[in-house]
């Protein structure tokens, strides 16, 4: 059963012809490739290694977790940062948090730059995943969890945004909406801009709605407030489907300017369920993804990687309904007897 | 007119009879005693010392602040947060954030922290500056920056608390209201619970209210509707003066739940100008603290102290009224004329 002989990292590396970060990576749960895993597992059977002799190879630890954040003012984000801080607390460490105001270049600068500051693990509460990101996670040797984005080359945690989509698509379908406004984000969000719309587009297909109108807003009140604009002057819609709470409050903003009646005119779906959302009139029908789950999945994924217990590549969070008022079902039309 | 020999910080120190670390702090910006300041002054004069000398015997410049934030999901901190990220990348600094979920003992752990990670300089968004602060941040070397609570020791920058208040009490208070609750917070936090509440205080009085309920409250949104629900419980009020947006958010959903009509029974108005507070029905009346200009402040400060220019030792930041529709004109009464 091989010798008994300790070996170092480093020999670890060159008995499987790899750099020393990638069995670093190996052990961190990071990400490795099939083959090279294979390889790295046979040398450490060959030689009795125990894992917990390499952590202490490692430099000292310093109980900090890096964050970064896409931005500090969307409510969803700060709740989820939150809850991983202070899940992270209470297991003794502390989180430090970077903003990259949504640019993928300082994404990677900073990525790297809470690397080099020697934080035990790095969340990257993403919003786009580029091959930029891909190759520079690659070559992190810290154990990374990606919230918010799907990432196959590692470990996330991500809201089940196509089951929401979904469910949002054919509630508003099976009331009989015939002229449907979908307010969704570019497709350089993943999450919100492929999957969950995909998701809405399906669940309206279902219901018999093929050609819903599509536009497309940021994530700020001020442009909702243009689209929404843009919308009614081109259309004349019976329900508008809002990928956010924020949109759905610029939506609220001016389809009250302009005279029309929430729901009995319009009906208006989204997904956040801020706690003031609740308070609109009438109160506001939203998916409600669940941020405490979130955050403490991501703290308790990231002490498990440390501690290089094994874990789920991907982790759902789910979703509630909150049905409010601001959605009305319509008269079937003739033609769906 | 002294020597022309130039002298090293260490012997500064020696000559002023303090230690390096104070020498650093007069440069840097930091709290030295009149005093102890006099008797560097008179040596360097003396020695025809040229600050930028000094410059380069500083650690290397990270080109990284730290900011201490008591929390990440105020929409005003928040807010500032952002503003003074984007201030300072302007200026090719990058910031990093730790949140303390308004722990104390957690502020003057991660100053420290910050401290000894090489930041350029810190910027403490403070609910409460105790002792223990001060004597930290008197010993903390590098510029540092107070947030939104008075420090008297140092440099801030604040909210006009005091006649933002006094505005509110004597807005109600003109409108002829008898029967007035303040939710308050706790005089902990200086800024919101001392300031805000006497000028609050002071503003009803000039207008002959003398005896306000006066409840306390935290920030969160289930707290002040526990509080506002003891009100109603305990008093017949006409109108209700919230300290924070989300204080007033709770408000109208219980006031809203007992069936009372704002303004028409209950007059309401606060401190925040929330996007979202315009969207409620009645608009909610609130005082909104300038958090884009607080943000440019702080960067604008931080970095005229690491290049060690003169900066003001309070500045105060302006608010504006939205008047929306939450308060109404009561009758007056007779015994008024």
């Amino acid at each position: 059963m091989g010798t008994v002989r300790k070996i170092t990292m480093k020999e670890i590396a060159e008995l499987s012809g790899v750099g020393k970060s990638t069995v670093s990576r190996y052990f961190n749960g990071g990400y490795v490739k099939e083959e090279t895993r294979k390889r790295i597992a046979s040398i450490i059977q060959q030689y009795n290694y125990e894992p917990n002799s390499f952590a202490r190879l490692k430099a000292k630890s310093s109980r900090m977790i890096g964050i970064i954040a896409p931005c500090l003012d969307s409510i969803v984000t700060s709740q989820v940062l939150m809850s991983i801080d202070r899940h992270l607390r209470q297991e003794g460490y502390s989180t430090i948090i970077i903003n990259t105001d949504h640019q993928e270049t300082l994404e990677l600068q900073y990525l790297e730059k809470l690397w080099r500051m020697n934080v035990d693990g790095l969340i990257l509460s993403a919003t786009h995943l580029s091959d930029a990101h891909r190759t520079l996670l690659s070559q992190i040797d810290i154990p990374v969890v990606v919230v918010a984005q799907n990432y196959p080359d590692g470990i996330c945690i991500i809201n089940d945004d196509y089951y929401g989509g979904k469910f949002v698509g054919s509630y508003i379908g099976s009331r009989h909406h015939r002229s449907v406004a979908c307010l969704c984000v570019d497709t350089w969000d993943e999450a919100i801009g492929v999957v969950r719309r995909q998701g809405i587009l399906d669940g309206l297909k279902e219901s018999g709605i093929e050609r819903p109108y599509v536009y497309l807003s940021d994530f700020s009140f001020a442009h909702a407030c243009t689209q929404v604009e843009r919308i009614l002057d081109e259309h004349s819609i019976d329900a508008l489907i809002c990928s956010t709470d924020r949109q759905a409050l610029g939506a609220y903003k001016v389809i009250r300017e302009r005279g029309y009646r929430i729901p009995q005119d319009i009906s208006i779906i989204s997904f956040g369920g801020y706690d003031i959302s609740e308070l609109l009139t009438p109160q506001l029908a939203t998916v409600r993804f669940d941020t405490e789950y979130s955050g403490k999945c991501c703290a308790r994924t990231i002490l498990r990687m440390i501690r290089n217990e094994e874990v789920q590549p991907i982790q759902y969070v789910n979703y509630t309904f909150i049905e409010g008022e601001s959605v009305c079902t319509r008269t079937p039309h003739p033609s769906d007897e």
